[in-house]
């Protein structure tokens, strides 16, 4: 299978009227093996395309892959398999697994009276708390719209999330879909890095749902100042946030939203009192 | 943290008005790590509470724990860590991943070349195709608004979602809330486990999202036949449903609904043309 959506038949049963069989289309979900030195390493179910972008996303924003210039080649062997081919020297990326993440690596206790934030946290390279961006709450409001006109799929078949990047005057610059968020963050992410714009100065990151610790992880590590969300962030979410600088907005719908962490570059665009 | 809301100041940007600073409650969201046999087998985000269901839900609904008899013990020990003690004379459970996943083992090609879903799918002990249950579109119209009620925290956040489990008559039998949509069901799953009550025949699984072939192989593991959402599910979703015999129901929201699979538990409830 490939592309975004694949049709069906299903039993429609409308709120008045008759049911019916009829044709609908449905958001793809398929799995994507990521092999790194002849290895696999992971394998997330994601919607294809983009998928190159989405192992080079995925591998920078775990911390696996710290730049293009350890990549000798990223190719699909398959329309389900992303191999990676990591530069002689390099060196073996299953062993900065142990050094980024506690959990993966300590036999012993675990997260067991750790600091759970530590515990699960990657470090990122870029220090988005340094970052000067300011943002308005005008030009925020206009972003979901923007993002929304961009998800053609989206309106076909209501299934798929979608992560924008924009840019400072709140351009698009890319817009992602995947059945999974942290994937459409992912191919977001993959495709900033395979640019060479890194970090992302100055841009905000939207996404469609909710603001998980996860999400907010990858926006560090791509060094985005702002991570603005649809719905709801989680309490971990917010404080990964607080810690790293980053700026979260959650409930952003039409002018209104709610600002967690980082006020500062949404205050000065705004007039808020003490 | 324990609790399945935190408090935090936000600023609040108002539809009108002018911005201001005020309290809010955020879905906790915090790692929670299962070991096994004194070794960390996974760590997954979840909200806390009812972490031994997690724990149990996920291990069976993942294939590595075939029943309760095999378990010794499953105790927090810590906060953020489920300890589980399996019964002497037990198959160690890491032998089972590679019994029931391919791409966890297979060092050589991964699931190139393989069809995606046998790739990634773990059997089922149960026969969900053999249930006899059907449901007619009013009872399944009447459920959302039931898991909405029952979900207090929910209403206080916006950020939780929801798993609920229904008898053959629609009545509510135990509902969870995640910021996870799989955990929410792993902690459905968990319970019926140690309530006995698998398999969960006759009954209907809702969750308050979208459905992904994730949530798909949950519900056939534990022999549920029926599995609603209140969003679309993917693809992959309604190609497993089809394979297990699972009816699967999207969007289901008034009394309007689509039912992508198994339409025979449904159709004997309304009348539908040929």
């Amino acid at each position: 299978m490939s592309g975004s959506t694949a049709r069906r038949r299903i039993l429609k049963v409308p709120r008045d009227g008759v049911p019916e069989y009829r044709a609908d289309l449905l958001a793809v979900e398929e799995p994507l093996e990521i092999r790194v030195e002849d290895k696999p390493l992971t394998v997330t179910m994601r919607t294809p395309g983009d998928d190159i972008d989405l192992a080079a996303g995925f591998l920078f924003t775990e911390g696996l892959l710290r730049g293009l210039d350890e990549v000798q080649q990223i190719r699909m062997c398959d329309e389900n398999v992303a191999a990676v081919e990591v530069r002689p020297g390099t060196e073996p990326l299953a062993a900065r697994v142990a050094a980024n993440r506690n959990f993966l690596t300590t036999s012993a206790c675990g997260v067991c009276g750790k600091d759970s934030i530590a515990s699960v946290r990657v470090r990122s390279a870029f220090d988005v708390a340094a970052d000067p961006a300011r943002v308005s709450p005008a030009v925020l409001a206009g972003l979901p719209d923007r993002l929304r006109e961009a998800q053609r799929v989206f309106s076909r078949t209501g299934g798929l999330h979608a992560a924008g990047l924009f840019g400072p005057d709140g351009s698009l610059a890319v817009m992602r879909e995947d059945v999974g968020r942290h994937n459409a963050v992912d191919k977001v992410a993959g495709w900033a890095l395979r640019q060479d714009l890194l970090p992302l100065a100055g841009h905000v990151l939207l996404v469609s749902g909710r603001a998980s610790f996860e999400l907010v992880q990858k926006a560090l590590m791509i060094g985005v100042p702002v991570l603005a969300a649809v719905s709801a962030p989680s309490s971990l979410a917010a404080e990964l946030a607080a810690e790293g600088g980053l700026t979260l907005v959650g409930f952003l719908r039409g002018t209104s939203m709610n600002v967690y962490t980082g006020m500062h570059r949404v205050e000065a665009g705004a007039s808020v009192p003490g």
